[in-house]
């Protein structure tokens, strides 16, 4: 089997945009009225929502799956087998890992890190991606341990290093993160238009 | 309005290089001299002095002003609205977000983020980006967060995250930084040929 | 002089990668067996060994000797003078700046950024890359700092900053880091197949 990538109507693919082919399962599928930006590659086995949005130099890895209305920066890698919900935002640079699991409404800031590999190359306990619930941001160059989960509507801080679990609603902060009250200014939840 | 895009004298622009045009305004201009590599892209309404240098794959948005002799390190990206003085360098894979602010002789090390948006997504009280007055250094991997100020000549050390202002000649170290006087061998000012 | 870049049998070079070739060396060589995917991009007077594999838009500068069986992740930066050995594993987004020195069995997490310049552009002291031994891990976006050496076996976690050397068999944490007896599960060594 080897069939053309599955365009909705009116999507921008911009030249030097790789949709990749395989002998191995389907094209990627990407929604209508996308606009996928030059550089960017997306893996055969990926299937995307409506009015997706992407920087340039993007990459997306195979058996991912991913909603309607994200937006992925300039230089962002999404590795294979994740999941990512609806209204999601992640700006430029950021890395999530294979096995990851992002919910709705969440926002990822420049530079921000997932990991997914407790040991590397040490003890192998196969990878384990973190989850972030619904409405979560993570800031700019925060780090996020493997196997780690941020409850619903959590903020990581810029820098913040995360090591543990975090509750839904804390703000998580430091290096390792501690998690306190979410300030004023951070209740409310995500909007991502 | 559609023209071409202007390049002084003596330019090299690799293969694969885009300069964009656009029906909503004058294409990028780069002054004389400047090297330009391979898979980087520059938007319209970018005005750019001379000798400027560039790695691979670096992104230059729109409505941003460069001055002469700045270098730019492969996949670093500029976002719009921004300027940028003379003799800047900034190293590799460096992120700097639109309505930043960067004085002269100022140093980016590799992977420093600047941040814009104080809430994202959560309250709106619009893009601020830092001010880095001139001869500011940045450590590697630092991150800037949104309306700081870096006052003349300091320097932030690797690593760290700058959450409020910082006063001119202080060394800015840790996270949250904290501020101190500068050592020796960084006092001086920059030197960038 | 001008040559064509050396490929050892049964390599993928995929669409848009670039060997560069030059008037004053030889172009690049790679063993046999390598897979070099699109974007990537390698300077001329570069070595490289057996079964080389990189991800898209991959950057490796003149002069740098790399091994057999090394894996360099999407978007990871190489610059040139450096010295990579056997079975070394980079993942997506990691900078190695020039005169670095890096072993065999080495891992570098997502992010890891590896610097050379004690007081950028204040001091003038030349550049000193780091030296990491054998069967050193760094963890995500860790920092190593310029003339620090990591000895054999020892792990730097995700996010630390490493401001001084750390001696074999240690785990190095925090910001600056301090190093402590290694976990269990981090014991036994690197294991890059």
């Amino acid at each position: 089997m080897r069939t053309e990538p599955q365009l909705g109507k009116n999507c921008d693919i911009q030249p030097d945009v790789r949709l990749l082919e395989s002998e191995d399962g389907p094209p990627p599928s990407v929604g209508r009225e996308a606009t996928i930006r030059s550089g960017s590659v997306i893996y055969p086995n990926v299937s995307i929502g409506e009015r997706f949005q992407t920087g340039h130099n993007v990459l997306v890895r195979e058996q991912t799956t991913i909603g309607d209305d994200v937006t992925v920066g300039t230089n962002t890698v999404i590795d294979g087998q994740t999941t990512v919900g609806d209204r999601v935002s992640m700006q430029t640079g950021v890395y999530v890992p294979s096995d990851s699991t992002i919910g709705s409404n969440v926002f990822l800031g420049p530079h921000a890190v997932l990991t997914n590999d407790p040991y590397p190359i040490r003890t192998d306990v196969g990878l384990i991606g973190p989850i972030l619930e619904d409405g979560v941001s993570v800031g700019a160059n925060a780090t996020i341990l493997p196997d780690v989960a941020i409850g619903e509507g959590s903020f990581v801080a810029a820098g913040a290093v995360v090591t543990e679990d975090v509750p839904p609603k804390r703000l998580a902060v430091g290096t390792p993160a501690i998690h306190r009250q979410l300030p004023e200014a951070l209740q409310g939840g995500n909007d991502i238009a």
